[in-house]
């Protein structure tokens, strides 16, 4: 069944989206002032995956680049449209519909941007399930829709095309360099493909995910329940299972840099009273792993969210800050993003991480490595 | 009046190319042994630029990177004419000719690669008048045709298309980091015009001067007559009027890095008796700057070029080797190179230099500024 997003649900969804990016993924409260901008009283159908036609054409749309760089350098508000143009013109064919690539962070805005200034509905659904730091991170990609071509906006009006063919990496790394020349963000055009292929390829209901997410959250807050049982209860009716909480203390160390186009670091949290023990959390644009006191109790492409302690406000990589009261949540993703498929374009050895993935709910639970920090939510 | 080039002409073209690449522009003879391989015995058209039809839709065509890494990485073969296409499909018309943008180095050879496969004739003309290292540096430019769109073609059939509008610099910079990606090395087909854009914003007959230039040197030399003479009889028909000798003496220093996609550095030239006084040329892949004792004699856009002592060889900047016998020569560019919308493109200051531009015939005469090693060639 479609149904219709209005200005009155986007703080709900930046907050789900937030959650989601884990650590990363694009402040997506910039990318709400932007649809707030366009779409005013207006509303923007979104479609569920399972109910759309096999042939309709779908142009996902988005933003590229470093979220620090992001944070300082608002987009002009006309770029993700015309990405969505230069794909259409070089296509020679005019979408159906947008859809997110990635539903954590901004890029489950732009999307709305997108059908705000069209008119186009947008498809419930994207390719990571999450926030990933890299174009070819999709399980578009996984499961075979390649990027190519990708059409490539910038703030000037630059216009790119990059055709790599189904070599999805490489797509990455061309159009990584010019965003980093584009000056560090770049809005995207790419991985167009037919209703059928949402349906093989898509992690779906990812959309209303993070929206039910936010709204979980805000309400369970405005009625003094807790706002960790109200994720818990919100995932239980997703394919994203499993919650767990990896830590409770206080931030005492973020080492972050932007380098190579993107922000990668390492944050420490110890317990608030003082106690023994640390969660060390390492970052590229997203949170990749999670160990406590040297053992591993996440890793990605499960989604390692760092929350705000009392409130569950989810906290990004760029707004952590010393002395911040935090918990830590492992959530585990759909099967589809399980699969040795998948983990060989956006488990741990994708970027550079030497554990093998295990599943959150096996490690976290003290099933596989039991470890002190093994409780579940509340 | 047509003519054509066939498997003979090649060795001479390569040796004035190599001259009119300044010390960059890469190496043309690996071009050469390219061209050779497509052409065969068959023969390609060349027209000239007066005589081409007002309409004529001509596409130049062109490598791009370090000349030092094109020396290690030669291409497939297959890019430049790919190039092309890319362009055509973008543009939906089919290219009447193909053209040098650099008559200078391998890009002399580039267009008669896509010539020999395509069938297509090839104007004499191009857009430096030299060798130039960015894209941007053109005539074409100048007076008022734009590089955009650009197609780039990668060696593993990567497909680009930049379009920067009137923008040249940034089609620069982003063509410039996707090269980079690339390994160092990208074809691209870029500058499409007409025939009548041909004949107002090229530099005219350059294809035929690099391939005169080449022959003068190799006729001379069998019939040991100088060498010097041939080039500066040659020139004498062309727009490129005057020659002077900056210095005589031996290579003493070469600092030379690859670095950002350009390779960059300073050269030294000292007497071979070890007397007293020194040349210094610095370069960006091309010679810019020639400063003997500390004193201007020839800079950007002129000509400088480094030749062997004795043949007149060419040598690039990475041919240059401690204690080579060389002699230098400056070469007046024409007027249409030296205007000040021309000097804004590719003068001094567009180098970084601080130096004003001065013409090599009245710098080394004396007129402007006597130095000691103003003399006549021979």
């Amino acid at each position: 069944m479609s149904w219709q997003i209005t200005r009155d649900d986007l703080a709900d969804l930046a907050r789900g989206a937030t959650l989601l990016g884990t650590g990363g993924g694009g402040d997506p409260y910039i990318g709400m002032m932007l649809v707030q901008g366009v779409l005013g009283d207006g509303a923007i159908t979104i479609l569920d995956p399972d109910e759309i036609a096999d042939d309709l054409f779908v142009i996902p749309t988005a933003q590229m680049g470093a979220p620090t760089v992001m944070i300082e350098k608002i987009p002009a508000g006309t770029e993700p449209t015309l990405s969505l143009r230069i794909l259409e013109e070089h296509l020679g064919r005019t979408a159906d519909a947008t859809m997110p690539i990635e539903c954590g962070g901004i890029n489950s805005m732009i999307p709305l941007i997108v059908a705000a200034e069209t008119g186009l509905p947008v498809v419930d659904a994207d390719g990571m399930g999450r926030a990933f730091p890299e174009l070819s991170m999709e399980t578009f990609a996984v499961y075979g829709v390649h990027g190519s071509p990708l059409a490539l906006a910038g703030e000037r009006g630059e216009r790119v095309i990059i055709d790599t063919g189904d070599d999805d990496r490489q797509m990455e790394w061309l159009a990584r360099a010019v965003t980093i020349r584009l000056g560090g963000v770049g809005h995207i055009a790419e991985y167009a493909m037919t209703g059928a292929d949402v349906k093989r390829t898509a992690v779906p209901r990812t959309l209303s995910m993070a929206l039910a997410l936010g709204r979980a959250i805000r309400v369970a807050r405005e009625e003094k329940r807790s706002p960790f049982d109200a994720i818990q209860d919100t995932l239980a009716t997703t394919l994203y299972q499993h919650v767990r909480t990896l830590f409770e203390g206080k931030v005492v160390d973020v080492d972050r840099r932007t380098t190579e186009g993107f922000a990668k670091g390492v944050a420490r949290i110890a317990p608030a009273d003082g106690g023994a023990g640390e969660l060390e959390i390492r970052f590229q644009n997203e949170n990749l792993i999670a160990l406590r006191d040297g053992d591993m109790v996440a890793i990605v492409p499960d989604l390692i969210c760092v929350v705000d302690g009392d409130s569950a406000e989810p906290i990004t990589t760029e707004g952590l800050r010393y002395g911040q009261r935090v918990r830590v949540l492992g959530i585990s993703t759909p099967e589809m993003m399980r699969t040795p498929a998948a983990l060989a374009a956006f488990g741990p050895d994708a970027f550079g991480l030497t554990e093998s993935f295990s599943p959150v709910e096996l490690l976290a639970s003290g099933e596989v490595r039991p470890t002190a920090a093994s409780t579940l939510v509340h």
